[in-house]
């Protein structure tokens, strides 16, 4: 399969997987079912479960078996957006080209919703279905290595030292420290779980976890980049909020000729990083390269 | 140990569980560990983990073994207290004879410091140090137990639930579904999860959740009361706010002694469940009736 088709392999995999899942939820409320699918299966970029699923195949295992895995770090992902736009957070009433989720249905219902969202992502890869199909260690294992990395000492850290970046105290190393934090972890987290389920060694998994974490921060200087001189027709929000919002950001410190430069080096990097891991990792270049130069 | 030895041992592995995971968690943010901590320590019934060791013991496990799962539910309960108070929800100035973590931290601040506690619920029950202690099995298991009873088919749905009776739909099957999900489901895994650990058979899994199922209205049915009539000195937190906030609860469609008739006969049968269970049941037996007829 060239790119284009893996890619859409991997997506349409994701998107079936996602609205399966939620459409068999039982005992749910209707609205908030709604609620979780308004933000869940409204056509996010999938970047998370597609390197899931991208490492799990070059170590050798079958994308449609972590299914419920990729779904699981897309909730996450989904719930931090959800509760992230919420007025007491970062009040964005624009996410994805829509209205955000609490603009759709009251800020009760968006809170809920992703406490929902966050909660299920750890019963869909806990179902007896999983336990069929996987060794038991190997989903305790990723079970941990994704509530670490979405939890206090991840993501929820991440969020909290952007709220804490002002005029003052803002520097670079605290902000690589938030992005990676933030934004890194829970990507550098997919590329391991997709890896850790197809058995991938120490070694290898050492690797993985290095890969992802270059992709995590040349992601975020990306969205960086986007958000100040993106199109908004096509990022789905409106184009400047940064700025609007007085943030600090690596690109507001560096410029955009330096980050630009970053993002390229970055980019070399995870590609060289890659080649350690052998044959088999041409989709997971491509996918690098790409993300270092997407316009949303 | 008499009744009063044996809450207090188990009081204090919680308390000093729930201290230890908190001050361990590393990489974390301060604010983030002091508004986690705020809630988290501040001295809560602790119902939840002390049913899951009693059910643990009855078993045969030792309760020390399940300090983390213990400590786990205690988290997730506490995240769902923080998000029920904020202003989009109950909008409750006061918690356990505290301002609410919003009051003390920030709506943002209580936002993450629920989501982290609800993210590292699933961190702590699935460490290494866990897996070397419990078959990577039941730990599957038990952690599919906990995300379903707290996640959309669960307690969240009990919250939507909550938030849309109304004068016009009130009724008491619509307000008994409300209360199975919003509190019964937790307290009946709590209870499942202990059994689950200690090994316990189909059979009496299906008697421990049947118990779990009673006492967890019961536990609703007395906080209701205790809301309207309650010393708000020993509730630590204003009585009558459900009376303000104009709650349609069991209490307010049956009257008081309906509402303590139904306690008493609930007290009965759930006693009544436990005889099912052979010996050593005596603890579980005390504290059903003390739940009953609980002041806080």
């Amino acid at each position: 399969m060239n790119y284009e088709s893996s890619m859409n392999f991997y997506k349409n995999l994701i998107e079936s997987g996602l609205a399966n899942y939620l459409s068999g939820i039982k005992n749910i409320e209707k609205n908030l079912m709604e609620s979780m699918g308004y933000s869940l299966l409204s056509g996010g970029k999938r970047i998370r479960p597609i390197l899931m699923m991208a490492f799990h195949e070059l170590f050798g295992g079958n994308p449609i078996d972590i299914i419920p895995f990729a779904c699981s770090i897309e909730m996450i992902h989904t719930y931090s957006l959800i509760h992230d736009d919420l007025p007491c957070m970062d009040n964005s009433n624009l996410r994805r080209g829509k209205p955000s989720n609490h603009i759709a249905f009251g800020e009760e219902l968006a809170l809920l919703a992703g406490d929902a969202l966050l909660t299920n992502a750890f019963d869909i890869i806990t179902s007896d279905k999983i336990l069929n199909l996987f060794n038991a260690e190997k989903i305790v294992k990723v079970t941990n290595l994704l509530s670490s990395a979405a939890g206090a000492s991840g993501m929820v850290s991440g969020q909290i030292i952007d709220l804490s970046i002002n005029e003052k105290n803002a520097n670079i190393n605290l902000i690589l420290d938030m992005y990676m934090k933030k934004t890194g972890l829970l990507i550098e987290c997919a590329a391991q779980m997709g890896a850790v389920l197809a058995n991938a060694s120490d070694e290898q998994l050492g690797i993985v976890k290095e890969y992802g974490r270059v992709i995590g921060l040349e992601f975020q200087l990306v969205d960086d980049v986007l958000d100040i001189y993106g199109d908004e027709n096509v990022i789905g929000k409106p184009s400047g909020s940064d700025n609007k919002n007085n943030k600090h950001t690596y690109l507001s410190i560096c410029g955009l000729e330096k980050t630009k430069e970053k993002i390229r080096d970055l980019t070399c990097e995870a590609v060289d990083i890659l080649n350690d891991l052998g044959e088999g990792t041409k989709f997971l270049k491509e996918l690098t390269v790409s993300l270092g130069c997407r316009v949303s």
